[in-house]
This record gives structure tokens, C-alpha cells and sequence, in this order.
């Protein structure tokens, strides 16, 4: 029987299958090192459990009005002002369950059939998809080192077509954490401006940069699309939480679309989610966000020793993404051997877009500095 | 700016203006019945609340693989086998974020743009618009009381066109709570057959049939799509969690859909359902049901004198769907009187598509029957 087409052109993650060969391994009693899945190791620290369960024993397990908690809504709301001096509405937050409820919204309200989104290849595998979902296309720009693996101002001015109606950007982006410069998103912003384009920005992973405190876009004035998550520095994957940004004028649209696509997001998230965003917890998520530099600070100069070369050092996100191309195989051979002969699991740059795509892998740092520093070793011995 | 032209095609609940006016009055100092929600008014019972607790506790924070938990997977299909007597692969079982996350997954495997799905006018208006959201089209088939307000064997036939790729109904159905009898479902299916079609079949108030124990549409073979959630009978509407039973050929469309579209519903929900589906709890679960069904056998009739027509007794789910032509105004209007002179929230049947819809309205047999018994008299005062 006939299925739609785009269940044939939306991809699996790669790095799904490692994970289950991966598994199955570990089951036949093999010591496995993972360093493919992009999800910290860290439990979600106690304070937010607790205030899970705290929402629980108060009978807290109905829906929540399809926007969310308005307290949680006024909470993530006072963190922009807190934490980027941003004054934000709270009637411009959009609750959602995870960041993909966030993008799912953002596609279905933005894009028609056969419209054109940019955004950087390599980037997220799930954008496309979403963009996909709707029928509108994702136009991945190659983008490399030269440009820390972002889009500019002028790329974006470049493949701008007739058919263009926004940008994404991730701000630090996946897989190569990244960032985008202050004057360079504010230009991009303001070519897609210009053209009356949407310009979506990604900052699941902008509380995790080590060296510098980016501005946020949402600063960059009302009409950008803001997304944000729970799951990464504030480590609450399982429990399905993000948040956006919405433009004033798409509020009636996005209300509508949540209500009709998922209702509202999980309760028991959105009350632990209050506790994740104060002061007391946020100094916990410092301190997991400090290990996470000192994996990275250890990681990242192994791998230049051991021959992968890593461009532009990460500024942020929990990632390396190294050129392999001195170890004369493909991406995926080379993870493939990682982890018959190492017991090491990393991810193939297939799964990240098509440009330059089998000459790159993704090390995850969400795994402890011992792990890390023994994966390393177990590399040198293979590679050797 | 540009919107996508499915942002204005989709129609938010009307339900939901009613809800935020009712709210305001409530703020106001007004007494408010709420009739209007298709949510029951019970808190999660206590052994699955129990267990969401300890799955927090356990530090169950991560993501589960996105077709969900194996145990709970196969703890869903051992229920069919227990409850159905239908023998279904635990691989079968796609565990989503609600319903809501199956029909998404459902809609954008199955069906390219401008392709149709036939279901029932009325019936649940997100139905329309997960197809509208992939650019396929929702052809709602008017039906009323002569076929229990669902599609029949005829009509499905009758309606099928050149364009038309499936057949989604509910059983029983929203807003009406009417079963399909088994030989009219064998029948629709073996028309969807004939015509390589898909079926998909919504039991998500399957549990919630008063007076008769219906088959399961899983036994009609392995090509039918289930719709199943454990907000309505399970009560767990604000932890966001349903499961579908896949064709063995869809696995791998609908495994790399989930990762992409939500990598996998909430974790302590996956894991405090693992107990909501015990033959403990649900003799708990079945006492709500006694409740429920003491409600709709004191709402039914007192409808009914009071001049609403509610011309097919419902069966199950806890709504009821009457005609209000006798009244000499429309759905909304109806609505809009009961909820300023009585204080009493319903939803107009403008909600559930366009098919007479002004001339009905649904009661939520969702709050305790002494507000029922308050409600009915208010309403008598008002239209007396």
C-alpha cells in the first residue's frame, strides 16, 4: 500500500543504528564508551525531580491551557531579563513540549508547500525533516571552518531565492558548537528583514558556552523566533519541555496550532521547570556545565593528537566535530571500526547534511572525563 | 510578514473562547459549571501518580528510545491480548506524546499532499487539521442519527474518489459517544482494502462503552492503524502519552518519524503507565467508569425533557451530542445564553465540523453529578 513520500525522504538518525549495535554489543557483555547520543549523562539534579514530584502529590496531572502554566510562561519570561537583560512579554512565550514541538509549530505556521528555508549544512538533522513535514524545503548552505560553521549575513543574501521565506540558525549550533557573532546575527537579521523573511533562532544549547556570554537573539527585536529547551543545560530531556519566542502577530496562529498538535505540554515538566530556572538550581547547573568545559578542554586537544582535526575549537554545546579525512575512510567506516575495535560509539557527519558530510564525525562529551580520557586511548590503539 | 496559508486554514477549538470568557467570569466571582471539557474531572488515582513518583525518584530523566519503553511496549500489547483477546507483537506498539502524537505520525506517514481522508461530520475537529498540517485533506462525510452519527461500509464506498488514500474513524466517537457495530467496521475495512486504502481507527474512549464490551479494531488484522491514549480511561491526560498499533510494513517510516518529530514521549508518564495498566488500577479505573456512567444515565434524560434531542443515547466516551434546533437560535448563541444567564460552559457543535454543527451541542459529562443536577436546573430556569 501507498505511503506518503516524504516517509521515504525523511532520514533516520545514523546514529541510531550505532546506538543499537552499540547495545547489542554492550548485551554480548562488550564495554561500550558512548560518545554519539547528544544528551548529557547528568541525572536531573533534585531540586527539579522534587518539584516534580511535589506537582504530582498535588494533583497536578491535567491538561495546562495549550500556551502553558502562566506562571512558567512569566518565569521564562523574567529569565531574559535576568539573565540578557531582555524585557520579553510573557504573552509572547509558547510553552511546548521539547524544542521539536517548538520547531513543529514554527514550520507549520510559517511555511507553504515548495517554500524555501536556509539554514546550514552541516545543522540538526530533525530542521529538515520538519521542514519536510510541511512540504516547504530546507536549503542547506555548505558551510566550514572559515565561517565557524554558520551562516552570515552574505550567505544568507546569496542563496536567497524567490521562493525564500526564512532562515534557522542554532546559536551555538549542533554539531559543531559554534557560535554566531553578536554583529553577525544582527545582520543576518537584518538581511532577512529586508526581504520579509523569518529568521528562526536555535539556542537549545546557548547557556552551554564556555568561554563567552552571547546576547541572545531575542534582543534582536519581536519579530525573531526565539527556540529554547529544557533538555540541555537544564537537563531535563525525558520530560519533554522547550519554549518559544513568538512574535506578537503569530500568537493567535501558534495558539491554535498547539492546541490542535499537542494540546499542551506535559504538566509535571512545566512545574518542575519553575524550579529549574532559579537561582539555587541554576548555581547546581553551573557546576554540571563546568564539568562539561573540563571534557571538552580534555577532549579536544587529544583528538588534534591523535589526527582528528577539529578546525574551529567549540565555543559551546557538548560537541567536537572532527575532519577524518587523514584516516583515509568514510565517516561512517571509521565509526563503524570505532566501535568494533574500540568500543568507542561516535556519529558519522551523514547524519548532520550532505556537505563534506562522510569526511566528518561528531564526538559527544556526555560521558565522564575517565570515560573520555579511556575512549581516547582505546582510539590511539586502533588508529595507531 | 507571510504566514503559511495552513496557519489560517485551522480553526482553534471554539471551546477555547468559551473556556477563557467562563474563566474570566469565574475571576469575577461567578459561579461556572464547566461542561465544556472534553477532560475527565478525576485526578490520576493514586498508584500511577505512585509510580511517576518513584520513576522520578529511580532518576528515570532521560530519553527512552523513541518508539518508547520496551516494557511498556509490551506491557500494551499483553493488554490487548488480556482485554481483547488479540494476540499483538509488542513491536507493534508505537508508544507517542497523546493521541495527538500517533495521528501526527499516522498522517504524515500515510498520506501526500492533496490526497483525502474520509471521516465522519462531526467528529474531533484535530482530526482535520493533522491532515492539514501535511498538506493531505480531511473530506468530512456528513452523518447523523441514522448511522449512529458514524461513517458506514455505503458511505465509505459512496465517497471514495480518485484522490482518496484512507478512512480515519473514531470508535466510539466525539462529540456524539456512538459505537461502530464490528460488522460495520469489518465491512468499512474490507471497502479500505478493496481499495488499498488505510484505515485508521481511534479508540482512545474505548474503554469509556457503558453498555457493551466492543471489540478492538485490532483484530481486524495487522494493517489497521490503532489510536490509543491514556488520558481519557487511564486519566492521565496532563502526563501526554498514547500509543498506536503499526502495520508491520510502516516500523521504520513511523521509528524514524517519531526520533524526528518528538524523539520519544515523557519518561516518568511511559513509566507510570506501566502501572495504570494493571489489573489493580484498573478496578480503580473502572469505578471512575461507574461514575462516568451514573452521570450520562441522569444528563440523558433530563436532556431530554428539557427539549435537547439528543436522538441516539450515547454509548460511551462522556459527551453528549443534542440538536437545539426547538430553541430558535444557533449553537453559539445557545452556548453563549447558557453560559451568562446560567453559568453553565458548553461547547457548540461548531467545533466538531460543518455539518448541522449550528444546531448542535455538546455536554461534557466531565464534573461531579451534583453540579450535573445544578447545571440541568439552571438551565431549565434560563430557557424555562
Amino acid at each position: 500500500m501507498k505511503t506518503a513520500r516524504r516517509a521515504d525522504d525523511i532520514e533516520p538518525f545514523r546514529v541510531m543504528a550505532i546506538l543499537a549495535r552499540a547495545r547489542e554489543m554492550q548485551a554480548a557483555g562488550r564495554d561500550i564508551i558512548h560518545m554519539e547520543v547528544g544528551e548529557p549523562d547528568f541525572a536531573t539534579p533534585t531540586p527539579i525531580v522534587e518539584a516534580g514530584i511535589a506537582a504530582l502529590r498535588a494533583g497536578y496531572t491535567h491538561y495546562t491551557p495549550a500556551l502553558g502554566l502562566p506562571a512558567l510562561r512569566a518565569a521564562i519570561a523574567a529569565y531574559y531579563g535576568e539573565r540578557y537583560g531582555v524585557d520579553i512579554a510573557a504573552g509572547r512565550v509558547c510553552v511546548t513540549p521539547g524544542a521539536s514541538g517548538a520547531l513543529l509549530l514554527a514550520m507549520a505556521a510559517l511555511f507553504d508547500p515548495g517554500e524555501e528555508i536556509l539554514m546550514a549544512d552541516p545543522g540538526y538533522p530533525c530542521n529538515r525533516h520538519f521542514a519536510r513535514l510541511v512540504e516547504a524545503r530546507a536549503k542547506g548552505i555548505p558551510v566550514g571552518p572559515e565561517t565557524g560553521y554558520q551562516l552570515t549575513a552574505e550567505l544568507v543574501a546569496r542563496h536567497w531565492g524567490p521562493r525564500t521565506r526564512g532562515v534557522l540558525v542554532a546559536n551555538p549550533g549542533n554539531p559543531t558548537g559554534m557560535l554566531i557573532s553578536a554583529t553577525e546575527l544582527a545582520a543576518i537579521h537584518a538581511e532577512v528583514r529586508a526581504r520579509n523573511g523569518w529568521l528562526i533562532v536555535d539556542e537549545i544549547y546557548h547557556e552551554l558556552v564556555y568561554d563567552a556570554a552571547p546576547a541572545s537573539a531575542a534582543g534582536l527585536g519581536e519579530d525573531v523566533l526565539i527556540i529554547n529547551s529544557f533538555s540541555k543545560y537544564f537537563l531535563m530531556t525525558g520530560w519533554r519541555l522547550g519554549w518559544m519566542l513568538v512574535p506578537p502577530a503569530l500568537l493567535p496562529s501558534i495558539d491554535k496550532l498547539a492546541q490542535n498538535l499537542f494540546l499542551a505540554a506535559p504538566t509535571v515538566a512545566q512545574h518542575a521547570a519553575l524550579v529549574a530556572l532559579t537561582a539555587e538550581t541554576r548555581a547546581l547547573l553551573d557546576q554540571r556545565k563546568a564539568e562539561l568545559r573540563l571534557r571538552r578542554d580534555a577532549l579536544l586537544p587529544a583528538l588534534s593528537r591523535l589526527g582528528f582535526a577539529v578546525k574551529t575549537a567549540p565555543q559551546g554545546a557538548f560537541y567536537c566535530y572532527a575532519d577524518v579525512s587523514r584516516f583515509g575512510m568514510a565517516a561512517e567506516q571509521l565509526a563503524e571500526r570505532l566501535l568494533l575495535d574500540a568500543g568507542v560509539a561516535i556519529t558519522p557527519g551523514t547524519d548532520f547534511g550532505t556537505h563534506q558530510a562522510s569526511r566528518h564525525v561528531r564526538f559527544a562529551y556526555t560521558t565522564d572525563l575517565q570515560r573520555i580520557l579511556e575512549a581516547l586511548r582505546r582510539i590511539e590503539a586502533v588508529l595507531a
